[in-house]
C-alpha cells in the first residue's frame, strides 16, 4: 500500500521553523518535499547550533527527506526553473513576510490564474489580513499577544515561556490540516485554494480552558506553577529523588491516591471531600501528600500509584523522555542516516501511526544547500521518475 | 463553492478534550459530526466548570456544532442504531483507553472487515502498542513525561506545567492531520485506515531545538524562564506598566534596537557584538536594556521599538488577547449561538483560513445530551437531507 500522497509534489520556500516543520509531515505522509532555498545561506537555521562537523543538529532535525534547491526567485534563469516547477508541484508553501510573494509576482491572484490545480499555504505572524497583517513575528512574540505566557509560570510569578516552540508549530499543523483538507476536496471540485494561518490566531485556538473561563466569568486565569487551575491535586509532588506528577482527575482516584498513600482518611476528610473542596485547600493538601513522596524514590510512588490505579508518572528531562522505553517501542526516535563524510543526526519519529504508512528504521538525511539541483533538473526534464528512492 | 468536508460524516466517541478537539476541527471544516455519549452523563466536561444556567461552558467552547445521540454500546437495541451509524459513517473517532473497543466487538479487525472504507481514529496517552498500551493518562502525565515541563519555567526552578493543555491539543491536531491523509488516500486506494495516535508521542514531535540540543550536545536543556535559550536579547523585559517582549533574532535586528532604546553604543560593545556574546552576558544586557524600558509603558516602547523593525508585543492575559484588534479582525472569537432558553457562550474561531471554507459570524451551539436522537434517526431513515442546515 503506497503511503497517503504518494505522488503527491510539495515545493517548500519556507525557513525557520513554521513552515519547515508543516513540509516535513507532508513528507512523513509520502509527499516529494523540494526545499527552495536563498542561494548563498539557505534556510536560517542552516546557522543554528548546536553543530556537528559543521552542520545544525537544529536544521537536521527539521528537515530530513526533503530535497534541495537553491533559487533566486529574482533571476530569470531561476524564475523559469521555479515555474517549471509550480506547472509540476501540487502544493506551495511559504512564510515569507505577508506581500513578499506579490512582489516577485507569485501572488495567490497570479498563482491560481495560471496553476488553477495549485494549492497554496502562507504561514505568517499575523494572518493576510486584518490592520497587522505584513508585521513580523516570532514565537515568543505570539505567546505574548496570545495570552498563554499569562497563564504559565509560577503562581503570582511573573509570565513564563512554554519551552516548546507552540507560536511555530501549532501554526505548521494547522497549515498541514488546511494542505490536506484542500488536497481532498480537489479532488472533487478541480480546483486549488489558498491557505492562510497565523500563528497568533493559532495561539487563540489552542487555549480552551482559559478562552472557557475568561468569557464565561470575565476573570481571565493567571499561571498556577505545575498545578491544574481546576482539578486537585493534579500537579508535580517531589519525591526523595526529584518530581513526579499524580493526576487525580476525579473523587474515586483521590480514595484510590489516599490508601495508595497509606493516609485512606484523607478521602473522608470534609476539606477533601470533593474536587471543589481539594482546590480550596489545595496548599495544605500538597503538603499533606508531599508529608508521604518525600520519604521514597519516584520509582517506588509510580509503582505504587499504578498498582492502584492512579494516574502518574516522572517529570522527565528531554534525555529521559528519549531514553523511555514507552517512546522507544513507538519508534519516536529515529537515528538520521549519514551519507559518507556527513554527521549523524536523530529525529523524532512520526507521531501519526497510520494504515498504508510503513514505519521507517532511520530518517532520511537533511538535505544540503542546493545539493539536489541536478536532481531536480533532470526530475522537471523526465529523466527521474516522479518519486525519488529518498534522497 | 462547498466547504472541503461537504459530505462526510464523523461518529464521534470521544470525550473530554483531545478527541473532542479533533473532532470540531472537522466541523470547522464541513463534516457532519454525530457525537455519540453515554447515556445519563454523557461528555465528561459536560460538568466541568465554568457554568452558565447550568450548562458548561468549556463543553459549549469544544462541541459547537455538533449533533448529539446517547448510545449504550453494550444494549442491543442502541448497538443497532451505532451500526446503522457506522455503515453511513466515512470517520469513527474514539479515545477511550486502548482494548476498550475491542470489548465492545468494535475493534479495527471487526470494524475494517465490515466497513471496509471507514477510517478509524484512536487518540490515548500512551498509544493502540508498546509495553504501557492501555495505561491511561491525562494531558499532565504526557506533559511530564514528554519532557516539556522539565524546559518550562523559571531558570533553577521547579517545572511547570504548560498553561494551555498541549499535552491533549497536539495529539487531537495529529489525528486530525492523519485522518484528513486517510480521507485523501481512500479517494485513491478504496480503502479505509486506522490512525493510532498517542499523546505522549506528540509530546516527543514538537520538541524540535530540545530534541536537537539533547541529541547533539547529550545534554538536556533546562527552563529558562521567559527567555529563548539560544537567542539574546528575546525574552520579556519589564515596562512601567507590565510586562512586553523583545524579540531580536540577528544582529541587525539588535543594533535597531539598542537605536530604539536610546542607547546605540550598546551594539558596539564587545560584550554585546554577537549573539553568542549576548548568550554569554543575558543577565547585564537585560538589566541594561530594562533599566531605560521601566521608565515608560508598554504602549511608548512597542510603537519606538516597531517603528524601529524590532519584533515585540505585549505579553496580555486572556481577556486582553480575545479583544486584540487583530484577534478581532482574523474572526477568531466567535459568539456561539443560544437556542431560546440556553445561555450565550463564546468559542474561537478556525485558525484554518481557506478558499471554499466562509467565515461564520457565529458558531452552532454545542448539542444538549442526546438532544439530536430524533434528527439522527430520521436521518437514518432517509428522511432528512445528509447534511444537515447548521443544528
Amino acid at each position: 500500500m503506497p503511503p497517503p500522497l504518494d505522488g503527491i509534489v510539495v515545493l517548500d520556500l519556507t525557513h525557520v521553523l513554521a513552515g519547515p516543520f508543516a513540509a516535513t509531515q507532508l513528507a512523513d505522509f509520502g509527499a516529494l518535499v523540494i526545499k527552495v532555498e536563498r542561494p548563498g545561506t539557505g534556510d536560517d537555521t542552516r546557522a543554528f547550533p548546536p553543530f556537528k562537523d559543521g552542520e545544525s543538529a537544529y536544521f537536521a532535525a527539521l528537515n530530513h527527506g526533503k530535497r534541495s534547491i537553491a533559487l533566486d526567485l529574482k533571476a530569470p534563469a531561476d524564475r523559469a526553473i521555479f515555474e517549471r516547477l509550480l506547472a509540476r508541484a501540487d502544493i506551495l508553501l511559504e512564510n515569507f513576510r505577508p506581500g513578499a510573494m506579490e512582489g516577485l509576482g507569485y501572488g495567490w491572484a497570479d498563482l491560481s490564474a495560471r496553476f488553477p490545480r495549485l494549492i497554496y499555504g502562507a504561514v505568517s505572524g499575523f494572518g493576510h489580513t486584518g490592520p497587522e497583517a505584513g508585521k513580523p513575528a516570532y514565537d515568543m512574540v505570539v505567546q505574548a499577544r496570545g495570552g498563554v505566557m499569562s497563564i504559565t509560570g509560577e503562581e503570582g510569578g511573573p509570565p513564563v515561556r512554554v519551552g516548546a516552540s507552540i507560536g511555530d508549530v501549532v501554526a505548521g499543523m494547522y497549515m498541514v490540516q488546511g494542505l490536506l483538507a484542500a488536497l481532498y476536496a480537489r479532488d472533487h471540485s478541480g480546483r486549488g485554494a489558498k491557505i492562510d494561518v497565523s500563528m497568533l490566531d493559532a495561539q487563540i485556538a489552542i487555549q480552551e480552558h482559559s478562552l472557557a473561563i475568561t468569557t464565561a466569568t470575565g476573570t481571565p486565569p493567571g499561571p498556577t506553577g505545575a498545578r491544574h487551575p481546576t482539578i486537585t491535586p493534579f500537579s508535580t509532588f517531589r519525591a526523595s529523588d526529584g518530581f513526579f506528577v499524580i493526576a487525580a482527575g476525579n473523587d474515586a482516584i483521590f480514595a484510590r491516591l489516599c490508601t495508595a498513600l497509606g493516609q485512606p482518611e484523607l478521602a473522608r476528610d470534609p476539606r477533601f471531600a470533593t474536587n471543589a473542596a481539594r482546590c480550596e485547600h489545595v496548599h495544605i493538601l500538597k503538603r499533606l501528600i508531599e508529608s508521604e513522596t518525600l520519604a521514597r524514590p519516584r520509582a517506588h510512588w509510580i509503582a505504587t500509584l499504578e498498582a492502584h490505579g492512579v494516574p502518574t508518572g516522572r517529570v522527565q528531562t528531554m534525555a529521559e523522555a528519549l531514553a523511555d522505553p514507552q517512546v522507544l517501542a513507538r519508534n519516536m526516535v529515529l537515528p538520521i542516516a549519514a551519507p559518507p563524510g556527513r554527521p549523524a543526526f536523530v529525529a523524532a519519529g512520526n507521531p501519526v501511526k497510520m494504515t498504508g504508512l510503513d514505519e521507517p528504521s532511520e530518517r532520511a538525511p537533511a538535505p544540503l544547500l542546493d545539493g539536489d539541483r541536478a536532481w531536480v533538473l533532470d526530475w522537471l526534464a523526465g529523466r527521474e521518475s516522479h518519486q525519488p528512492d529518498a534522497p
